[in-house]
């Protein structure tokens, strides 16, 4: 028989913890907060026999080195909840401590107790416990405890001992001071990233700034760009987001319609990136200077607009690193390098970087100070191009470095790739990620899809921004349905997600004409080539654009992904939806006729538990997108949606609520 | 502008794992399985970009230095999945290893060049990744990959060049030779305890050998035991489980049906262990001697059964450890201990351990060697009393301990209690665990935990022990619904789980008078007095257990959980379910009656393509408890049970099979 060996650790912490919630890969990714949003956590928590428990969220911000800690109460089946609110931008952590209370066990004990003797060891019991606690307390709050250990020690009369003994604001005083000697606190430290509000929320518009010269046939410049800003703005964007901005390699330039043959005029694709005037931290000689675009993000900035800049770390074949730093890409036996690809898209005039280099570290750096440089002419918004063609671990790294000096700034990840793909790109750090909003069409589709976007686990770590097309995508959707299709997609985008974007004027302007049929690239691509736009057409839907980005800003519910609700409507061309704030303040309710054809009706069933709203009395439905008002009561209300009009509802949900004052109003 | 710092690690790992499974808690608790068993294990894999990626699942055991490694095959979405069998008992590990293979994705491009120059050129790029293989082979397969690059160098034909670089048997050959420098391997080790078979299946029975004497009021002794052997064995169980074979305590000792007033010639319960007489190491002499005991576990072992022991670690007042070892329990102010409570149960005679006291390190060596001295006798299955009320770090450090010396040995918790405690014994090292199918009478209560049990997450660390009825348990459903309550529960117990046990002769006695209205406790319970059992009565269940552990042991569907599958039939008081081989070479369909008081009928519906039946061909139907044989046809057929004759089929499904010689047979 061997003897068994001797237990090493304190085996007298007999709390047990497990199962914390939120928490990506057990911790190994941090969950995403923006500035002043709560943080609920939820914890399994027990411990062996019928002792009393108590535990405590432990939260701080990663510079700070003593915890600060929040009750967590029990819920059911031995699940704990406690929240802490982060105020401050960058890195915050949290873990759980738990332990037997002493204390706690005893007086849930003592109540039960009926014989006297028992009740009077039970009480010397209990003194010494509070004795305990008195220590551990200071000044009058301790004076208070060691006089209610000195009662308890004295009483003999049963009732008296009782009351004593169970006294609330004397247990609540005690219960501040417990002896955590054997508490046990969960080994893993969880992390948060905490951004900005604009991470949440917001409208983004992107154009090419070489296609805003008002004279025809002209470059563009950034000037022109500073000309066309009263226009964004008043359409209600946020954001103003730019293809690259960087010389354009000569060398395999592409003329228009991705062509391989050129004339000399051709501009080229402003992802070839870098020639003789420069690489990446260069500014193309025809778009202006350093100055101009200064200027660009200071004028922006005056009319509510933020610059983002696409960052697309790939080389046209005379981009200065080529030659200067050979190391960084897979030469061929020919001295040629590979071009890039991204099946079935090749990329002649691309080269991509080898990351398996030797000199992997310098480029690493190289590519990391891109953004430095870019962020040190006041850019705190990077669209980055492709991230899922480049290591994963070159993201979390880079994206690390850069937050820890400017915790405020945002990656957008724009990776249309396979879904774990995807999900690791926003887990290790880009704070948001395009995604495959663009080819959900259907009823069916759009619900699954949001359902897991909102109310899956992914909603931690990836948030969405959803794009109805881009310079690379021009749906069938969108080349088939006409102006209602451009309108659906437009408020589907704004009001299910509330991170949006369009790529402008040909979103605007309803661009549609595939390069050949069952394309999803534009003919005559603002890619290849320089594009006039008639911002004054008749038919512009920039009004409308207008009308769903107000809504989205005078409505906070629409400002929030995790609280998308659907309802079910007897139709499957229509789709409803609704978002409130959750103190009922705001509610806001979506349909949308996903038929560019005909016009769809239904019936549509609230959750008026849900609304807080009583069956028995009508509410308003003010619609924000007409400007008209509808009168419904109960559950079920008639729509009907011509798409030829406006394929959609935007409505406020306006309550009947009780004022202090008695009366009735709308809320 | 900050410069970002350098990065550390090597980035160039492109290869990315997450989301391995199964994996218990993220790797923190082992998974379980039985000798012989395989471990499937998934991983998400992928890298960034289009390279093509090869995956390794890494395992060995414990004691081994070296990683043994199986090739993974990617399934759909990322999910790689490859597989190992455990071939010792004691702990396995496991792990995930990837890389970008530069050979597979050279190869995989090349398949779609068409340009001949650009063939040439890659044609090098492969003969530099050949040798760079055939530098780690050695002897003649060296020689084939330098052949191989070799002419890939000088072949100049376009279509020979494909050839040669496509090669199935050499391309084979060089993937044996990978790269793997850059691999990626995941951080976490994940475990697998392996146990014997015994741990996956096996019917116990539970007697109290005090009450085996042939005389009337007799204490029964171990010669007593050995002499119903014969009858237990008949009954085709493999583990014989005795409650506490150890001296009672004499203190508080408690009388008929848990009654605080003794006389003296009352025999107490015998998990009040302990008194003048010895304690957890010493045999209550009324039982017999030490050598007695061995002789009892060697006979059973003759006649297929293993005996299990009891482990109760607490105390009766007069137990020598109380007076040797006052530290190790809570004394109060009037000099005694709080005696033992499992609310609402009281056990005035049992005092518990205080696992909070200085000494606890002593404590726990003493109590682990509780274990080792059985162990020492002979004993490998250990029930253990109420687990809960002791520390989780104990348990896991115990059970740890004793297995690390002994792999073979079997830990049964009886814990019933909240269903996160049950788990987390479950995880920590318990081999077995009771469960609630007690209490899970109706279609929807036993559908619902079955498939929790046998689909859940759970399953790979918690190994259900379901038991009908045990000294502590009896239910209402058997108070009340009689014989064929008692036949129906057997056969739920028996077939829905591969761990089942009853507590006899009480069960197959059919013994069903409660204590009081509205207890679960037996009136005149063994726990508190000799009991003398008529075995011959012509009413007795022992031939129709007999029958149902047969087909337990004829039947390897029967010894396995996880392959349980529900099917419909309709009629809510017939439940139906079946166990199948992985090969189909053994199929097992149950229909029980539920409902002990009527004839119940309904047609069930099988899942013929997952059984791989001929919709068109009938198929036998086998009943094992009765005989009868059915020929059944078709998804949908007529069950029909009388609970007056047999509540429920336990049907072999014979299927027609086309044999070598031509002919049909049943299989």
């Amino acid at each position: 028989m061997t003897m068994p060996r001797a237990p090493s650790n304190d085996g007298r912490a007999r709390a047990v913890i497990e199962g914390i919630a939120p928490a990506v890969d057990g911790g190994r990714y941090p969950i995403k907060r923006v500035v002043g949003e709560e943080v609920i956590v939820e914890a399994d928590c027990f411990t062996d026999g019928h002792d009393q428990l108590a535990c405590l969220l432990l939260y701080r911000r990663e510079d700070e080195t003593q915890w600060r800690s929040a009750a967590m109460r029990p819920l059911v089946n031995d699940r704990w909840r406690g929240a802490f609110t982060v105020e401050a931008l960058g890195t915050y952590r949290y873990t759980v401590t738990a332990w037997v209370d002493a204390f706690l066990s005893w007086r849930h004990d003592f109540a039960r107790r009926i014989d006297v003797e028992d009740l009077r060891i039970a009480a010397q019991v209990g003194a010494d416990l509070i004795e305990g606690a008195a220590g551990r307390a200071a000044g009058d709050e301790r004076r208070r405890l060691r006089d209610w250990a000195r009662s308890l020690r004295s009483e003999e009369n049963a009732a008296a001992l009782r009351s004593i003994a169970l006294d609330e604001e004397l247990g609540t005083l005690a219960t501040r001071y417990p002896d955590r000697r054997l508490a046990s606190t969960y080994p893993v430290e969880f992390t948060v990233t905490v951004d900005r509000e604009r991470a949440r929320y917001g409208s983004w518009y992107e154009l090419f700034p070489r296609s805003c010269s008002p004279t025809p046939g002209a470059h563009g410049t950034f000037r022109d760009c500073e000309a066309r800003l009263p226009y964004i703005a008043q359409m209600g964007f946020d954001v103003l987001y730019l293809p690259p901005i960087h010389p354009i390699g000569r060398e395999r330039r592409k003329g228009p319609n991705n062509s391989l043959q050129t004339k000399p005029a051709d501009v080229g694709s402003p992802w070839a990136i870098g020639s003789a005037e420069g690489g990446h931290t260069a500014i193309h000689p025809q778009l202006g200077t350093v100055e101009d675009f200064r200027r660009l993000v200071t004028r922006a900035r005056d009319q509510g607009l933020e610059i983002a800049l696409d960052i697309a770390f790939q080389c046209a074949p005379d981009h200065p690193f080529v030659q200067g730093y050979p190391e960084w890409f897979r030469w061929r036996s020919d001295g040629t390098v590979q071009y890039a690809e991204n099946p079935p898209k090749k990329y002649q005039d691309i080269y991509p970087f080898n990351f398996e280099s030797e000199k992997w570290q310098e480029l690493w750096r190289e590519l990391a100070g891109i953004f430095s440089f870019w962020i040190g002419e006041g850019v705190r918004i990077f669209r980055v191009d492709n991230p899922h063609t480049k290591p994963f671990a070159f993201w979390q790294w880079a994206i690390a470095e850069i937050k820890r000096d400017h915790p405020e700034v945002i990656f957008l990840a724009e990776a249309f790739t396979r879904p774990k793909v995807m999900h690791r790109l926003a887990k290790l750090g880009f704070t948001q990620s395009y995604t495959y909003f663009a080819w959900r069409n259907t009823k069916y589709e759009l619900t699954e899809y949001f359902k897991e976007l909102a109310l899956g686990p992914g909603r931690e770590y990836f948030r969405p921004n959803c794009w109805p097309n881009t310079p690379d995508i021009l749906t069938e959707y969108l080349q088939f349905g006409g102006r209602p299709a451009f309108m659906a997609r437009l408020v589907l985008a704004a009001t299910l997600s509330a991170n949006y974007g369009i790529y402008g004027p040909a979103f605007e302007l309803m661009e549609h004409t595939p390069r050949e049929p069952g394309s999803e690239e534009y003919l005559d691509s603002e890619k290849y080539q320089l594009r006039q736009w008639d911002l004054e057409r008749a038919d512009s839907l920039a009004g409308f654009i207008g009308r769903v980005n107000t809504a989205r800003r005078e409505n906070a519910a629409l400002q929030q992904d995790w609280n998308l609700r659907f309802f079910p409507i007897d139709n499957d061309q229509l789709i409803a939806y609704g978002k409130s704030t959750a103190d009922l303040d705001n509610i806001v309710i979506v349909v949308v006729n996903l038929d560019p054809y005909h016009t769809q009706s239904g019936w549509i069933e609230l959750d008026l538990a849900a609304l807080d709203i009583d069956p028995a009395t009508s509410y308003q439905m003010h619609d924000l997108l007409t400007g008209a008002r509808y009168l419904w009561s109960g559950p079920r209300n008639f729509v009907r949606l011509d798409p030829m009009r406006t394929p959609a509802h935007v409505f406020a949900l306006l309550r009947r609520v009780r004022s202090e004052r008695d009366f009735d109003y709308f809320m």
